[in-house]
């Protein structure tokens, strides 16, 4: 259970094969276990002892993957910073975290003094990857090529290996405390789920501050695959990497997937090394995935679902439901639990419901997080019982699939019905003319809270909120049809995760007033 | 990491679907879980406490697998007992082990009031399945039909799961200690490697008091799959089962799949619904693997190399490396390290050995066993260093292939050369009259050792000595080359776990003189 063993494995057997690659940058897997085990040597020498924490505030890249190896083979705790925080929230997340030193790239160089003077922990900046080191900052590469590699430190099991920050669109964010069991279970459950072995290239295409990326980076390890890494996540640069270094794997967010189908120039890569795609972190609207199953007919599709707090994965819905002789209504489900997970569906009071009832999600197992940092009390409610309670929605069916209403908060409670957005925006985003969509309660004088649906109208097209509206009827209860519709043409805002950010659709709405969310 | 959810999770979702098979026995997941918590709630009211041992000796049946997963439920220790044991053995794993409770099948039921008597720990003999409970024993199935099932005691991680015995054939037993943890990461790994999932059809051929056997128990259970058990191994019951219950994957000892091959009417029985074949414990004669893959062109073979303290998988030879344009020689590899394992080559001061040279074979990785029962001394010195040394000689290949060169007790020194045995029985087995052979050191005045080999003759043929020497001249060097030959018609003496009995083979000319082995 140790989550470097992985390199060291792969640097014997193939010290020439490809570790990482990054734009022009190549790196073979002998010389990454070197600068892994150089960079481990730096940051103890700066004071990293078993158990500190050490954070890392970069864009995706190659310091990025050798960060993640480098704290735990030296014996440390990962804390990635949301690159998307404003400054006080990453100041913030320092200061509950207390790493004992912060790395930086060349992108926020600039701010690593400010944010080490606001956070006491840090008692030194690290300028990691290329570009100079400024405001007394250590210089990475210099430091590297000074010191002797050390050997691992060979944490593992419960240890603690990283505090990954979430819940960034609900209040303030939290450190999720995972151990090196609860990220190599993950590991190992999704990679035998999926078949990776040594040959197994990894496009990470989402941030690497999020789990729902970082997990993949340890699957990937732990078959003693390739990674490629590309600054941020466009289209464009996720084709080009695909064709150019033969990815064979790559996970999106469904809404990076749906900007994906809408290339232009999309056919003219060569896209034939794809063989998985997995999709999760948000519910997938039915058209983008007819799309996704239309346009890449060779690759197998795959969903996961699940959390931070899951190290992330729960369930997947996999590639033997996503083919054409599958029941088409699986698509809308999260899948069956992988195999380190029990999952059941729980109402208030924890009791559990048969199947077709509507409840809290709920799952025991080795991924399950060790707890929130610093939270003992909202650890203790979220963890009582043994099960990790999700604030999702949801329920089973008698085959034993999973489907995933809503997140508790987004629920919309109508009347004293409640109506579960994913399955308005599932009608609402079936109209061809909707490009994207979000569903979310406002107020309402009589009923509590009403439906109300914000609507991107694709280019060249005209929808009106009637025509919407009909189309609506046509497919779901007239109670949880929109009774009012925005439509714009810019695009809806997201999260640090890339996620639609509804706090931020609801807040106009409820301005002065408080929602009530069970 | 608890062994006993997938028993759950199989039965809430398809509690319908065929937990276990034995001849016209069939168990549906839902009665199956059902009877395995009554089983532990018996064991329990037997004063099962937590980390208790509970001993079983029976011949493979359906109880046998109750056993393993109602102990394991109500949060006991698993204690196969070896059915071929002589009776002091038996006890004297008894008193070494300290069962409270000791079961016993109806095979074995006229055995239970005198081990128990020998055994103080014993408190209560427990009759499992068909028959009648002699001696004072109490009756399973009455006092299974009179219990409420248990809740699941949740063991799991680092708790103790089991002891299984190995060492039969050199010196006395030794209990190996194997945590939930230990089979967990073992049963996910192995799963993960060969693809299993819910459709998996497991046919247990080999004997569940050993782990070869067991952990496949394990192994199907955390992906749902179903269990198929025959009392004992003939090669008849082995495809009799396999056409009746659909078997999709079964495990052999090369000496039951070359007797698999030798069945006259073979071809009379529709095998179509296997798609793995796995091998281990022993190496596979060339000439038994390649008929092998001759005759079953549609099944994969997979090679899995390991031992009990390793719970028990190191390193898998892949379906990859079992097909014609795999490299030939690779089929004498024992393949590559699995995800959990780092393996190394080390002189006899532990220090690692480059690509090619022989030394022994070490492992590190949450598949390590905690340890020998009540043998502290021998196990640090077993897992000095953090590593498990498994007394097995090899080397690695620059590709990371693994080569068992010989157990290191078996291997022979003549003249001061090391004499590899299974290299000169590949030579010898492929004699095309040759249907078993090993080869021995046996004392030499003048060499210290000379290699000796006793072959079992194909029925219809005469080989002779002289014939067999020619032959093994011209595949390998000299000083390997047998100096006597034994021909004869019976089988060669097999352990208790179906591995030929060398220290039998051997015992006749050591008599009286003490064999050095480092």
């Amino acid at each position: 259970m140790n989550l470097t063993a992985g390199l060291r494995k792969a640097a014997a057997f193939d010290g020439d094969g490809m570790a990482l690659s990054c734009g022009d940058i190549r790196i073979d897997r002998r010389t990454f276990v070197d600068r892994v085990a150089r960079l481990a040597a730096v940051l103890r020498d700066l004071g990293m002892a078993a158990g500190d924490r050490v954070a890392m505030l970069a864009l995706n890249g190659q310091p990025y993957i050798e960060f993640y190896f480098a704290v735990l083979w030296g014996g440390g705790v990962i804390v990635p910073i949301n690159a998307r925080f404003a400054l006080p929230e990453m100041v913030e997340q320092l200061r509950d975290a207390g790493p004992v030193v912060l790395m930086v790239d060349a992108h926020f160089a600039g701010l690593g003094a400010e944010l080490a003077a606001a956070a006491p922990s840090v008692r030194t900046v690290l300028h990691v990857g290329p570009g100079e080191a400024q405001g007394g900052a250590v210089a990475g590469e210099a430091a590297m090529a000074a010191v002797r590699p050390m050997d691992d430190a060979l944490r593992g099991g419960e240890d603690l290996a990283c505090l990954f920050y979430t819940g960034g669109t609900t209040g303030r964010s939290k450190g999720v405390m995972l151990s090196h069991r609860n990220l190599w279970a993950n590991a190992v459950v999704t990679a035998g789920r999926f078949g990776f072995d040594e040959r197994t290239v990894t496009l990470h295409a989402g941030p690497l501050f999020h789990l729902g990326a970082g997990a993949r980076v340890f699957t990937t390890a732990v078959v003693g695959g390739a990674h490629v890494v590309i600054p941020r996540f466009t289209p464009q640069e996720v084709v080009e990497a695909v064709a150019r270094h033969r990815v064979t794997t790559v996970t999106f967010v469904p809404t990076m997937l749906g900007m994906l189908l809408e290339l232009p120039d999309l056919d003219r890569y060569d896209l034939s090394s794809l063989n998985l795609i997995s999709y999760g972190a948000s519910p997938m609207p039915e058209a983008v995935l007819t799309a996704c199953l239309q346009r890449f007919p060779s690759v197998r599709f795959a969903q996961s679902y699940g959390m931070t707090e899951l190290s992330p994965v729960a369930t997947i819905l996999g590639p033997e439901d996503h083919v054409a002789d599958a029941p088409r209504r699986r698509l809308r489900s999260a899948g069956r639990p992988v195999w380190s997970a029990e999952v059941k569906v729980v109402d208030a009071d924890d009791r559990e419901l048969p199947c077709g009832d509507i409840g809290e999600i709920v799952v025991r197992g080795p991924m399950v997080m060790q707890g929130y940092w610093n939270k003992p009390e909202l650890t203790a409610q979220t963890l009582r019982g043994g099960w990790m309670h999700t604030g999702d929605s949801g329920y089973f069916e008698p085959d034993g699939y999973l489907y995933v209403a809503d997140r508790i908060k987004d629920m919309i409670i109508s009347g004293g019905e409640n109506i579960y957005s994913i399955e308005v925006e599932n009608a609402v985003g079936s109209h061809p003319d909707v490009l994207q969509c979000a569903v979310i309660g406002v107020p309402d004088e009589r009923w509590g809270e009403r439906v109300h649906a914000v609507v991107v109208r694709r280019p060249g097209t005209a929808p009106t909120a009637e025509a919407i509206l009909a189309h609506c009827r046509d497919l779901i209860a007239g109670y949880k049809c929109p009774r009012s519709v925005d439509i714009r043409d810019d695009a809806l805002p997201l999260s640090s995760v890339n996620k639609v950010n509804k706090a931020e659709l609801r807040a106009p709405f409820w301005d002065g007033r408080t929602r009530q969310v069970n």
